[in-house]
């Protein structure tokens, strides 16, 4: 193995600037974007204009776009020379909540490294990934004062919630937006050392369920007995979406897929994975899911069907024997290629309305959807890609897939016509949406010299 | 019908005192004493201290006795002429936790009065009930002096969440609180206007069930479909607690039950009851329960397993796409006369046991019970109650069930070796545990009155 290289300019500038760009990083880490809570409307705001601001000063054009939710950052450098090829990079600036907040060993918005991690709500997904961009592309334009292709940069502010408004703008502004390929980095490398690009993700379809019995919580005592329970009808509709071996037994849920190839299959079990490892760091003795399909096919290739939150009469301290007048779940389907979140609706809303049982009133709402996606990986942004990786990171690039949805990712290949590439540098067991998210520090500057590499890879093609 | 009468001087003295009857019982009513939560430990010491005051005031040797929880208020009287029996009157002076409030028309803790209904959390559970007592006996020695018999009332502070020291004071004082009868007002008349005498309880066993899967909240997308759920774990497992026909499944449930005798069931059958009020009352289209059975003998004389409260994972706004490391339920069981909190803990774990999947941890911890309690009906005190309850509401008493669960009856009734009647005036549809919880003012003023003409009946006995 030769010793990773990049150009010696590039790699120089993001050595000397290793603590600048983390003290800033910091800084964009402690805004409280969490873009599912409206009281967090002003950090939001905040992010938005901190981030469009950082841009500015590198050398783009920047601007935030007001959307029907929450802003969009856009930012443009379009004074590459004639003839070169232009490119979006895409990423998000908001972030999950961060509760439950007594699990985080550092709290959530006051970033702190330790063992080489960088913990902090947002520091893997997405912030930290889309800073990789910023400063890569810094590193070009502080050193050399150009860079070899244009290059657009779009940052939303809605990527957790479903970025419902982002579609609308991508189609609003197709022209501005015209380029030759999107780069985006939210995703994981298959582990540490190995740079990974993305060839699938799966889709999503959110639903809360709300089952209301009686008018107002009665005394379990006085009324039990003779009254359906809305939270036993609730866990009893919730018990229906899986057959006793792991298949989602909803009518018709698997029918529309299309499987991955024997080729890709075959690939991901070439990859060096231990269920034992997965099971340790995750905590748990034993794994479940849908029967014959290994861990990795289960999480990148099938769907899913799960409870996300449960909610119903007395949750506090004690015993209060109450008869609850409602209950609600949320549950996800995450989907596979063929799947789509319109017909899952469908076939959940009926499949719940068949078992619903009588006495109370169940209510099924499409919360937000995202469609699957899978790459060809054919083209000069995906050589590239690999060539800077190797650059960086001194090793070849597998192929991954990832259970996640990011729903923008079909939405920029279907509406712009260029293909996505899908080059992350998280890291299994990073606890994104969770307590404790962190990003590896040397994933950090490893993606940094690696996307810098990535332009200059880009024109050579 | 003959217009209803009490002995004059009682009359006069309650009515010319109604305001400040009422006026008092609002302070009793404003104190927030929750016995669940620990942060109203303070309200109930405030609680304990009013009560106490006010019964010394009345002529009662009074005191707060600490218990290993909240306090027992403890007032004797034993003034009566030598040979006259003693009588103890139980209550108890905490409340539900008030939860939710907004669904609260005026607020929990001040009262108020609107069409002829009083109001509050505790109005009818107990406090308003208790503070018939108190103003019944006042009645007596405001006006002559002295009360025909001898009597020690017990006011505890945990009987919202199991009385768990009640029983161990009972036998700690049993010789002081030594008695002919005990009198319990914390239950129900059957209809406005029908003075009842309650002859059943239902026991209790009450259960936390908590489902741990992965160390923490996992991203739904980069883990979901390998992983077992906790919160769809924990739906299978409360799904298995009925069958399809809404008999509870677990097995043993029912092999020890005694059942009610055909003349109790009968007399039951003949009882004026609605299902269509019943179900306009709650606020529901159908009923569900134990098939086999009418509406009142599922309420009162057969057994139940409900929820009572879930959580697991994001419950608030939005979508958070997250596979929760935890999911807990609240469930309990109403027990009937054979049953035993005891054995329905080893039933319920040894259930739970078989059907937990594999991939999660399960752990059922038995919060509070008690004993399902059902009464004889003969004998002095029940003879002077139902002269009582006719002279004051005008009409004569039914003998009813009850699906709720005072555990102390049987304890008293064990330790004490006396008979225990159990006269409440609560109404159907009072929300006792639920928001909007109500007493009728009638039912507050009929109480009272026939509570102070009961000890001039049990002395002519």
């Amino acid at each position: 193995m030769t010793k990773p290289t990049i150009p010696a300019d590039l790699e120089q500038w993001l050595s000397a600037n290793d603590q600048r760009i983390h003290d800033e990083l910091f800084e964009f880490l402690r805004i409280p974007s969490v873009s599912a809570r409206s009281e967090h409307n002003g950090d939001m705001r905040a992010a938005a204009d901190w981030l469009r601001g950082k841009l500015t000063a590198i050398g783009f054009t920047a601007e935030t776009i007001p959307t029907a939710g929450h802003p969009v950052v856009l930012a443009e450098w379009k004074k590459a020379p004639a003839g070169a090829p232009t490119v979006l990079v895409y990423g998000h600036y908001d972030v999950q909540p961060p509760e439950p907040l007594e699990l985080w060993t550092s709290p959530a918005f006051e970033p702190t490294i330790r063992d080489g991690k960088l913990f902090a709500r947002g520091s893997v997904d997405d912030k930290g990934q889309l800073w990789i961009h910023v400063k890569a592309l810094e590193a070009h334009l502080a050193t050399r004062g150009t860079l070899p292709c244009n290059i657009i940069v779009l940052a939303e502010g809605e990527e957790e919630v479903g970025s419902e408004n982002l579609e609308p703008f991508i189609r609003q502004h197709a022209q501005r937006l015209a380029c030759d390929a999107v780069v985006i980095s939210d995703s994981t490398m298959f582990a540490p050392g190995i740079p990974s690009i993305l060839s699938s993700l799966r889709g999503l379809a959110y639903f809360q369920i709300d089952v209301t019995g009686p008018a107002s919580d009665l005394h379990s005592g006085m009324y039990g007995g003779a009254v359906v329970n809305p939270g036993m009808a609730l866990a009893r509709i919730l018990a229906t979406f899986h057959d006793a071996r792991g298949k989602v037994a909803i009518k018709g849920f698997y029918d529309a897929i299309k499987p991955f190839s024997a080729a890709v299959r075959k690939g991901m079990k070439k990859l060096p994975f231990s269920d034992v490892r997965f099971k340790k760091e995750i905590g748990v003795k034993s794994l479940g899911g849908e029967p014959g399909y290994t861990t990795l096919e289960k999480l990148w290739t099938r769907p899913t069907c799960e409870v996300n939150g449960l909610l119903s009469g007395y949750t506090g301290e004690g015993a209060k024997t109450v008869l609850p007048g409602k209950a609600m779940a949320k549950v996800s389907c995450r989907l596979v290629p063929g799947q789509s979140p319109a017909k899952i609706e469908k076939l959940m809303k009926a499949h719940v309305k068949k078992v619903a049982p009588p006495g109370v009133t169940v209510h099924v709402q499409h919360l937000h959807g995202g469609h699957p996606w899978r790459a060809e990986l054919d083209g000069p942004i995906f050589d590239a890609a690999r060539r800077a990786l190797r650059a960086a990171f001194g090793k070849e690039t597998v192929i991954v897939g990832e259970g996640g949805s990011i729903p923008v990712v079909g939405d920029f290949e279907r509406i712009l016509k260029v293909p996505v590439l899908l080059v992350g540098f998280g890291l299994p067991g990073e606890n994104a949406h969770a307590p404790d998210e962190w990003i590896s520090v040397a994933n950090l500057r490893g993606g940094m010299r690696a996307m810098a590499a990535l332009w200059d890879e880009y024109v050579k093609a």
